[in-house]
């Protein structure tokens, strides 16, 4: 019996190795029924563990004991095919520029994680009803996780985005994009590109598309809506709620990642989303203040100053860190400061006050935000305050935010001068900085 | 007539200086009348422009030409008077240490800046109501604003408050702290001293004591209902809206100021607060999951490795950054990467991956969080995660906020070697891990 029991188990074992790969139903002992993809699985686990990796992209591990029964369902098989890049529906044309991300990526079964795969065409292949809406022209850039993005991809984007908006064929221009530095990429393109005639619109996943749970197909879906929507701003496109029912088309300088994984995971800071889009196609206008349509002519910057750092403060912080980038060749520092905008000023052990004044006579633009992200700093009303904007010259960024004030800098250091350049920040240029009520 | 109209005017700009320190309604010519302290105006407005600080902290310029009158209401000024140290009202006791911060300053009406200059005994001698609901112990360890706060002034804090803990009198403990950095305290303080029997209430204002629009009042009569409720935590209590209605009182290893100037800046993140406490007394739990007050002996941590360094993703950053704490001694390094917990790590123009690779080849524990603030990391579902997580075996804090690695890795490597120190980073000693639910 002892004998038997052993051999079958090895028998279950050899029949789990062919199962890598395979969507199963995993019956266990207690009754339970867990479904997902059979991994291979690490050297530590064999024979003792299963892993099976989940609908929603975790992989748990199942005692071998406590399984009773494994179903197939069906092989895990990523299908590859290319549609026309050009179809005709007589719609409106649309402007697919591909940049990578989650949006992009498939499961790899194997190793469970995953990685970018999928071309633009493959997107709208895999979600036939958009070419219902409108024609697609299609143009896969770079395929690269928006954590990898540097300095110099900007002006690739910029360039490729921008030849899209100058073509009068084209309605609207909507970019996949990794979800991680997407905020980024809407600010730096809103100052890149100015006096826009029509929208661009950045979207992508916080689920993997291939997965029966993505927000891929709300999020290009609303997209489309916006890009044929009478507006000509640079924003971000992605869920408005935990579920799929309406988007959110954020400013792209007002805009930032407040989630690790939520679907509306986006948030618009210290200013209203632009627009509200449903998935029939209805759109909400819910900021009073939305620039639109015109026959305008865009302009496209193609230069930015990459030496350009950013530095949150904490309570061990020092000058060193001010000293390293002034010290590197660095042009302009962001300064993300605690409450209305503080550093450590006032003891030897952690004040930045002297370095600071350094960078201003080494003629390097220093600027401030706050790490609370939402409210206004304030250069005046604390002593401290006040040696950072009067003794340092550091400039006082209103209610921008800190990574709109990094793309900012970095654009307004590629053309203009050191005076220009402190003046220019503190000029609302594409809606990055709110009017306050003052009385001169 | 000319003659006389300059002449007037000439007494009149007399007359602004001596009114310098005063509240007064000034009455405009098209009707308005603006209500504040005159200060002493910039060289560079001498007789054009009168400058008045409003309630609400801000200072506005008004061109004299635009002045019809000006009516005094009283001198603008501060009372100094020190009160007895213990009072009897026959109730319990309360210590109460002060660190400093809003809460302890005053407007400078020279300057129209805010200065520290309220002892903890002006405070409670300021709001009488106080005295009928304890005795209160108090004592002034410090009066630093606090975003100057270092990390060897964490031990002299944390010291005295265990001090006002372990001595049985005190039935709780208020703390009195600016409020930039009052986060890192309270999560400082909630791992140097552990196993704790009383509550240990943070507390502070966003609008200086002396100004009508305090919040202090609230704060510290909310704060005084914790220190006397049936808990034994760690945490923050501060205005849960933006009107007087209530506080929440956060717990100290899950909160954040999330507002550069509202009164309800602080928020608990990827937990609920512990508590809900209104200014009548009442105290609801909101929280499932508190400590209670009991019989342990708590213990003080008070070493901590000051050499920790904070670092923030951005798509411009590169490895140098990591390299210059390395060289510089650093033993952590807390990485606040994008979403799940990405750094770039996959072009050498920006890839940080080998020198956090050298990092722990040279013993540095390189722990991740993640700048959404809101959320878990997460190692492994894409491949540059595993990267990190696998290659430079950087140690995933699943929902631990940035701002509580920083302080919980200062003493863990202040009191473990670097093994154990990795260890104890993930697991959970004081609520800084929600745990998450998983099969095994």
């Amino acid at each position: 019996m002892r004998k038997k029991e052993s051999s079958k188990k090895e028998d279950f074992f050899q029949d789990l190795k062919k199962l890598v790969g395979w969507e199963c139903k995993v019956k266990l002992n207690d009754g339970s029924i867990i479904k997902g993809i059979i991994m291979e699985r690490p050297k530590i686990f064999e024979d003792k563990i299963l892993v099976i990796k989940l609908d929603n992209g975790y992989n748990i591990g199942i005692s071998v004991n406590k399984i009773r029964k494994i179903e197939k369902v069906r092989k895990y098989e990523i299908k590859h095919k290319i549609i026309k890049k050009e179809q005709e529906t007589g719609g409106k044309k649309v402007s697919i520029i591909g940049v990578g991300g989650t949006i992009a990526s498939r499961v790899d079964y194997r190793t469970g994680g995953v990685y970018a795969g999928y071309s633009v065409e493959d997107l709208i292949e895999r979600f036939p009803k958009l070419s219902e809406l409108a024609v697609y022209k299609t143009k896969q850039i770079m395929n690269v996780m928006s954590e990898d993005i540097y300095p110099k991809l900007y002006i690739k984007i910029a360039k490729e985005v921008y030849k899209e908006v100058i073509d009068e064929d084209n309605y609207g221009i909507i970019i996949t994009h990794g979800t991680d530095t997407m905020h980024f990429t809407s600010s730096m393109l809103s100052f890149l590109i100015q006096n826009l005639n029509k929208p661009i619109v950045l979207t992508g996943a916080q689920r993997s598309t291939d997965r029966p749970s993505t927000d891929a197909y709300l999020n290009l879906l609303t997209s489309v809506y916006v890009a044929l929507y009478n507006i000509a701003e640079v924003g971000i496109c992605m869920h408005g709620s935990s579920s799929d029912l309406f988007s959110y088309f954020h400013r792209g300088t007002r805009v930032r990642k407040m989630h690790t994984s939520r679907r509306d995971a986006f948030r618009s800071i210290n200013d209203k989303p632009l627009l509200k889009v449903y998935p029939n196609g209805k759109v909400e206008e819910i900021n009073e203040n939305i620039k639109r349509r015109s026959g305008s002519e865009p302009i496209l910057y193609d230069k930015i100053e990459e030496r350009v750092a950013m530095v949150y403060s904490y309570p061990g912080i020092n000058r060193e860190i001010i000293d390293f980038f002034i010290d590197k060749g660095y042009r302009g520092i962001v300064l993300v400061g605690t409450g209305l905008g503080h550093f450590p000023v006032t003891f030897k052990e952690n004040s930045v006050l002297d370095a600071l004044i350094r960078a201003y006579e080494e003629k390097i633009v220093t600027v401030m935000t706050s790490q609370t992200l939402y409210g206004r700093v304030h250069p005046y009303v604390y002593t401290n305050l006040r040696k950072l904007s009067i003794k340092a010259k550091v400039v006082y960024l209103e209610d921008m935010l800190p990574e709109v004030a990094y793309t900012k800098l970095m654009w307004v250091l590629g053309n203009f001068d050191f005076e220009e350049a402190r003046k220019i920040m503190l000029k609302n240029i594409v809606g990055e900085i709110s009017p306050k009520s003052l009385y001169f």
